[in-house]
């Protein structure tokens, strides 16, 4: 029960493939009163209403580019919990570059745009609401993932690339602000590839994986070890844990 | 006479302290014929018709959030030059978070996307209207500049933060599939703190330039230091260095 | 009680400002089997019967520069056990150059040669020893502790310095072969400068651990956030997680 | 001419193949005065004797493990050039573990502990024994040859792997005090796998070679594309470039 009377809001379940599917499960089996969020779209496409079900915790539809939606999601989940948020997943991506082929030296900028909102300013836009409006509990724990393309370059990972580096800089970024002011870590898991919904749209990606399984020395790291890790940095064993990129890939990063 | 017969465009010279001026001198003193360019107002309000006159070379205006502007710009350089362009310095970057001092934790989310799109995004449109024109010679190499706030954090850098950690993702990125295609290298210079007419805008700079002048083991490197960089990394001894960000700091990055 | 059923071996414990001290404790606090380890040097001088009687395990002696000592132990802590080991803890380190005030610019060399056994090639004989004789469990974890030091320089940790940039690389390195044989996996801490009876002989190390703690968004990790820390890689949660270094240090490494 | 009026000691050249030959080459066509060194058993074994006779310059011989040797080395060079040195060129390297292909799981220690010595400590020796004879000038620039397996693993690369950690750092630390007190620059080159003899040793060599070759955007970066870059960290260009392990690699190092 490592997470005993703790409150989370967690972002972007689709399915059950999803991170933050699983993410929810653990954290729920650990202990902690949870929200889920995502997009209205998401909500009619997904099963997320299943997991609200089976958790028998709240759906409040959120578009992360829109910072009202985010207003009132924070407000509605203070309310709900009565009182502040212990922890947030951001588990949010989503690139018209990659879903519309277009190639990275031909892309779209308005596309790009939209990439860099959804996928890295989101985490911006929530970490500055809840700031604003002092929504996070001093003991505060948010957790975003990201993806070595942050660091080194693949084929057909698209502006999600750059969208990961800006993701990581906000960790770090915002991380030094927030853990200044109120105790709040924040941080990133750089995860193994992982065959999600969303993962799987991404074109070359099934050799992808298969060459990160066998590259890695351990194997791909799963939805459920992600999920485990979650939960570790939501926890109270972690406050002085911040600003950082944790790789969970099962040592992937650091082979040739 | 490094760059004998090289043909550049060196965008974001202002006055005699830009980083870009002192480069455009060291590559006329190296041989290189080439173009300046900026923004119409940043030619009004700064000196860069001296420079041109000084150097008898082309002022070309190019607004970098302007595709258009772009294209016409590649368009007119390649006309002048009568062939492909060898190399290109990218030192632009602006934010209005920053002028109208916006804090981190309250920043204006269309100021950041002008962040963005000025001081990063900018590259990306550079280089694509360069690859989709095929403009650039097979011996290219493309240099901007960077900052170390990309990979740690500061006080006062605002989104420039975040701007930075994306331009360096575009020179990995961009460079991967330059390289594979045309021979093209590109690179960023992670440059000391540098005393010109941008960097003097930011809260704090002086005490920052200070600070980094007495750790760096070496002091800060200068303008006059990064043009000769610059020189090397457009020349043809490094024919195959890319993709990487060059600390030209003193030291000061691998020091606590 | 995240690490029932567990047997791991720390070495490193002197007294109770020792990190490997409070790891002990938080490991048979969370249900694990331990033995202690230390030279016969450091059971004298320091305090660690008195831990070994609090915790009712044993101590076995053992001087890392001395393989057969290590295979003694290993051999002694399966015997203990009755079977394979699960978790090793190693906080090992000692500079005859620090010691003797040798500068870094005036080393000796045959107290470098000893500083880079004890601090770090020791760590490479525990798994090599461990490795051979199959003393590993397939959920096995290792953990070191190291320094920022290994990626930036200060003055007065002398050749420390370069033991610690030997370690992680012994971490990334064993923790390749280990984990594609078997499923161990091997990391570092890289924590913030602690106050052990250890790192307050190092020079200036009071002005450095005050810096850090004002640096540090979050203040500085205590031996006791490291505990915390060591449980969680020893657990089943970390089961993907190797070859990696996390830094410990309430936000230090990512701050300028 | 570069180098013009510089004097600079070149250690590891052995046959045409070496990177040092190449360096040596480059130098000598840049304008600088040179010395040759290796062992005597190289001398015998190689065709340094024909380099220095084409070049006109002398063969000094110098185990690099003896400290006696680099002392006499550095003082004869002096004597040679009639005053201080400009640059040094570090090449060397040696496992005694790859040679007897002991396993990276079952190395011998006091092999590893030779090859810690010969491949990296003997930087530490050369830089320690010039500090103290103040034989580098204040412009001075010292350049080694790393690899990336100091920051990410290959199989086969054995305890060549930790050695070339262990150089990165004392590069870095070193770097800090010679430049405080010098303004001397010291940096590693992180190079390509290239067909030198020593190269071709490594079992898998061929392999890893294809595989960087096709990895890499531009291509392995060769001898001679090293010997480019050796000599621009000489020359007065980078005077401020200092404690940076650098890539030339053709991207290789940013590719996933």
């Amino acid at each position: 029960m490592l997470l005993k009377n703790k409150k989370g809001i967690l972002f972007g379940a689709l399915d059950a493939d999803s991170i933050a599917w699983k993410v929810a499960q653990k954290c729920h089996q650990e202990g902690a009163s949870i929200v889920l969020t995502n997009t209205e779209v998401a909500q009619r496409l997904g099963k997320i209403d299943d997991l609200a079900a089976e958790l028998n915790v709240p759906f409040f539809p959120c578009d992360v580019s829109n910072l009202e939606d985010i207003e009132l999601l924070i407000d509605k989940s203070q309310e709900h919990f009565g009182g502040q948020i212990d922890f947030i997943l951001h588990a949010v991506g989503m690139s018209y570059n990659i879903r519309k082929q277009k190639p990275y030296t031909n892309i779209n900028y308005d596309f790009m745009q939209k990439t860099l909102d959804i996928s890295a300013i989101s985490l911006h836009k929530i970490l500055q609401t809840c700031y604003q409006k002092n929504a996070l509990s001093d003991a505060g724990s948010v957790v975003t993932l990201s993806y070595i393309a942050a660091q080194r370059i693949l084929p057909n990972y698209n502006d999600m690339t750059e969208a990961k580096a800006l993701l990581e800089s906000i960790v770090r970024h915002f991380g030094y602000y927030y853990g200044k002011n109120n105790k709040v870590r924040i941080n990133a898991i750089s995860q193994s590839p992982t065959m999600t919904t969303a993962g799987k749209n991404i074109q070359g990606f099934q050799e992808l994986y298969e060459q990160a399984e066998k590259i890695s020395p351990l194997g791909n790291a799963t939805a459920e070890d992600c999920a485990n890790l979650c939960s570790l940095l939501f926890s109270d064993y972690t406050t002085k844990l911040t600003m950082q990129t944790i790789y969970l890939d099962g040592g992937f990063s650091m082979c040739l």
